[in-house]
């Protein structure tokens, strides 16, 4: 069970409840009203809990669990022990997910500290929390049940919509997001990107005059920046997910649901399809096209424009198999010596 | 047009003015009076606004510009329509930016929140802006017309001078920084460096014992570190341009105008000369020499000296010539199986 | 001497004090109350101050010090002037580390800000500073002397030890923390891992339910990201160093006294033994188990276990001489065409 210190868990979810919102049938022969009461994993849940096994390395626990549910994909049911309910879903995982965001759902309790520093011509929307020494600017707009943490700055003019989330100790500026947009603690977004002309007589600033707009239902890891734009703007779209550490460099546009892992650089003015996966460490040089699909291995290096599907490897990146075969010849070669 | 709710832009420039910030002659048969709005890019400016090309990928657009003005090299004058004025520029880009600078001014508003934990010893320049939530420690000495953001942190007995910008959620300790310093939100300056002796018996931490020397017009980006020194100082020279999620370790020199591009690390007591660039995710091993002008591309790793001037790729970094040759043969060898 | 404007030191420290707290022997005709008032480097050390030398380059120095003791290892004996006061040390690094803190002790003056944000039902220990903008949660519960600076954040239900450092803007939520953690400015402890399912529906969060458990004596470094389990807990064992911008992933354990170089990456539920050592921007992936004592050379990308005690460099990582010699064998390869 989690440790409630930290989490604050609903009471209890009928099996039925949990089939809907899990996306998945109620198999015929179960009672919809049996009340769960939490999720756990395979091997430590219990009558009362939902589990869930959906990778080969779960299927030993799988087989011996004590759970009274399990999320499971159809290929999995043999291992299913009698007298547990199997919960049959086409993404385990994406359900699991569901269920137990049911179960420690988002809970937002209304409450705006009279230590915030909210200026007066910011408009906050029903239901948000504003934590003490949270910076609120000029003009701001904040939709509904928003929940801005302790210290988190929002600057001037900039707009979010309903339920989204900014971390304490995060900042935002010049920027318009949408709803459900998660800013993790510490990130930091909407400042100039790093724009200047260098020459002998020094750097010479080029302002930043662009925006960051960001879709619905994204999130933005602890320490990441995305730097607005130079003229035009950078953008994330929605169901993009990017981790802590990442750099989003002035003018990048990432399409729907990427995925960009902890640490990845992406130099200015890139663009992206929908769907593309960026492993940690991998960096991309300016003014790429990256297509939709697309997935990079951790650490690779792109210099060069990516086709829609490609699975590349590697600095310089090339396909996946490519390298595979490049780290091999190089490891024969090294031994001939 | 930039977002009217992030930017503030002044009325106008002359034709005059604008030839004599961007360091360009006013064309002999111009009106140094006619008035300008904006700067806008070069396939969206109209008659009353400032545009500039200076990349061959610029050209086309620039044939068919309705800009009232054009900031380019003289070898692009052909491309400038007729009726389109052409302000011809060494270094375009740098005249560009100079101008658009003249449109969007640093501007800071002097105002001192009541909200703002400022110690009593601090000292503060006349028109400096302290923000709700900044604060300022013990006997801090700041120049003119600084601007500290929300939230800001700058701990006891640091000195800035005029000019400076601390952005939200930034700390700043330890540290000395001259004129015109641009510290982005949330990066940090001046903690201890990464310095202990780790042995059986545990690690056993080494005290930091150096500072943070900053000089003139630097700019050092969202989520950077820069540790302060062990014994002597981190040092920071004029004009270096330093991006998001750098990491600077004690003693690192750098020289002045260095351009850092983000998440480069540098490991503890590397001397840079001047104008040395280093692209994204580059690595730099401790004690290293960099010599003036060296251009390091990125995701190199570097642990050996660089001679002043040198064109270094890879890990380990050789000349971008050897580079690419070591890449082709790579190549060519996993073809071969 | 350390600038007095940002360090404070003890007015002095005898011999017999610097040996015991050095763990090294007086020597038989040194006069132990002899009073000592400052560390210094070799080259710079003066009659009443201690210095030291461990490596190579230092012997020369060491020659020709004018300090009045200096700490060494027994084999540089041999190139202590006459005069000097030879302290040997079996680890001359940690013994001027212990030696220096006890010049440069850390010092915590008790002090609690009218202008911390501190819930009412949180608990401090004896002796804390809780500087101003510092926000504590309900029902966090913190040890003796801790020191809380500017604007940092603890969140709800942390429990930290004695003796722990939370930096300015940093944040620690889920967490529980033993004694004399220190984190630094703008770290980040405790937020959700990254953790979704994501489909062609768009991304499905999965909530992260688990902890980060920190033992004694860690420091975390800043802008550096430490996300909480998915489900169990992220471990930090005791003695560990971690440095500025490293990435630590859901479910990770790292044992006892590692040490995490600046922008390493650890993807999701890897397990380090104790003592391994990872040099900066090296990549792990997930699940991986890293064996006691390993050392992973700076950017090292590595994809399988590490057996404990192996040496391992590049990207696929190899040992050490393997990779030399791939290194060696591409460079001979290239030269040929």
């Amino acid at each position: 069970m989690a440790d409630t210190r930290f989490f604050h868990k609903v009471e209890g979810v009928t099996l039925a409840e949990i089939a809907k919102i899990g996306e998945m049938q109620l198999p015929t022969d179960a009672d919809g009203t049996r009340l769960f009461t939490d999720v756990a994993s395979i091997d430590q849940a219990g009558p009362s809990e939902v589990s869930w096994a959906f990778i080969p390395a779960m299927r030993e626990a799988l087989s011996h669990t004590k759970a009274g549910a399990v999320i499971v994909p159809e290929k999995f049911l043999e291992y299913v022990p009698s007298g547990v309910i199997a919960l049959v879903a086409q993404d385990a995982h994406r359900a699991y997910g569901l269920v137990a965001s049911a179960f420690y759902p988002r809970t937002v309790e209304a409450y705006i500290s009279p230590k915030a520093n909210i200026d007066e011509t910011a408009v906050l929307g029903e239901g948000c929390r504003v934590e003490a020494g949270a910076f609120i600017g000029k003009n701001v707009v904040l939709g509904a049940r928003c929940d801005i943490r302790a210290n988190a700055v929002i600057e001037e003019g900039v707009r979010m919509g309903d339920e989204c989330t900014v971390g304490a100790n995060a900042t935002v500026s010049h920027c318009l997001a949408g709803n459900k947009v998660y800013i993790y603690p510490g990130a930091h977004i909407g400042q100039d990107g790093f724009g200047f002309a260098m020459s002998a007589k020094g750097p010479a600033k080029v302002p930043q005059l662009g925006r960051v707009i960001i879709g619905d239902d994204v999130e933005i890891g602890s320490s990441t920046t995305v730097d607005r734009g130079a003229m035009g703007d950078t953008v994330i779209g929605s169901g993009t997910r990017i981790d802590n550490l990442v750099q989003v460099a002035h003018n990048v546009k990432l399409g729907r649901c990427c995925v960009m892992v902890s640490q990845v650089g992406i130099a200015g003015s890139c663009t992206f399809g929908d769907f593309v996966v960026a492993g940690g460490q991998v960096g991309f040089a300016g003014h790429l096209n990256i297509g939709t699909g697309a997935q990079i291995a951790a650490q690779s290096g792109l210099m060069e424009d990516v086709p829609a599907g490609a699975v590349l490897m590697g600095s310089p990146a090339v396909p996946h198999k490519e390298y595979m075969r490049q780290v091999i010849a190089v490891r024969q070669l090294a031994k001939k010596k």
